[in-house]
């Protein structure tokens, strides 16, 4: 058995709910039952870390649990270390998994989670660097980052704000799925495209689907699949 | 002065036009002014090399040029070396950028253009590549290349496929303007947004927008710029 909790979100905003709003319920039943009360925020991924974490910190605070900012601390693998609830926010991937990698926190995050001392949680950045890689991110390269490796919580990608090709559209460049299966030219492990308003619950060896929505399922060399909420797909977490 | 003779393409496919049409006027013009015959093509965003260069191949050749692939070639340098015209597709940019830096061709290609001996036409990854990097292309980064750097051809970046938020939508992944505006929290560069059925066309110290479209200008810490057709776009060309 492998000792993680993980709570592994595709966007911290859905269209029709108010920031985080849509995970509000199961989020807080993830930190109660973990006995969270106090939350680290890791605001890297985004410029204004300040502000970021206020943003984040209000909603979690009004749910009844403290929010503090790594970026605050004057040393954040300490931090790390003694953290319950590490919280690693969306934004762009390159330059959070940039910043983990040259703070020199990928490991010590690995120890706290796989301990069992602490609690995971990540919204779209966040959730694709908890993954193997940060190759079936959507954002923009802006920086480079030492490596695409990322914090393999899981042995598999995610693809965060799954999209579904639009009906009708004009456009020529490549659709979410085309994307995926270039990847997967070069690279075996399984993509799960997570849409927005679905996440995952992580529990040791049992992985759940959460949310309003279907998560689509890449396999090397096989057909997507649909998967709806609540399903049990504990199979993913087998390497 | 600098010796340079481009055809940036945002992509090879224009809704409402047959595969690379959109361009058989100006490219047709622009392979006669010098005098190319001879076109070699390079397939390494995509995977299966022959297929591609078939694909370009096919349209070229219907319009009177030869085509080869550099695949076929025993030797990639000296071919480039050899080269009056050098056709980089689209595809990966990443894969592209990669194969590009590990095959040793990007210091032989510029000296090849910069010379004034061959010319250069790129399609979407292929134009990225000619820019002075790839952290502004649209592409997943399934291979982790050795540097996000590239030809450099000119002095600023190009974002191709550039695509304005669609009204009414309800994703909340960042929209095209929001992922460059993050570039330029850490890059001063200007980047060019052009919009499928545009290109861009370099001769020397001048530069001209051509196509259908407007392209979308972004300058760090401006507001966007609207650039229509048929404009003049030097002064992106002095550093």
């Amino acid at each position: 058995m492998v000792r993680r909790n993980l709570f592994l979100i595709s966007s911290s905003k859905v269209h029709g709910h108010e920031y985080l709003q849509h995970s509000r319920e199961a989020l807080t039943e993830f930190f109660r039952k973990h006995n969270v009360t106090k939350v680290l925020f890791i605001p890297y991924a985004l410029f204004n870390y300040d502000k970021y974490t206020k943003k984040v910190g209000d909603v979690l605070t009004s749910w009844g649990f403290e929010v503090e900012g790594i970026h605050r601390k004057d040393d954040p693998v300490e931090a790390v270390r003694k953290a319950d609830a590490i919280y690693v926010g969306g934004g762009n991937s390159f330059l959070l998994l940039k910043l983990l990698h040259e703070r020199k926190l990928i490991e010590p995050i690995r120890e706290r989670i796989f301990s069992g001392e602490a609690v995971y949680v990540g919204s779209s950045a966040g959730t694709n660097v908890a993954t193997v890689s940060i190759k079936t991110t959507n954002d923009m390269p802006i920086v480079y980052p030492p490596t695409f490796d990322a914090l393999a919580l899981v042995p598999f990608n995610i693809n965060p704000h799954y999209l579904d090709p639009l009906p009708g559209s004009t456009h020529h460049g490549e659709t979410r799925q085309q994307r995926i299966e270039e990847f997967h030219h070069l690279n075996a492990i399984p993509v799960l495209g997570l849409r927005e308003g679905t996440y995952l619950h992580v529990e040791d060896d049992k992985m759940t689907l959460l949310g309003d929505f279907n998560a689509r399922l890449f396999m090397k060399s096989k057909t997507p699949v649909e998967v709806p909420p609540n399903s049990d797909m504990s199979f993913l977490l087998r390497e």
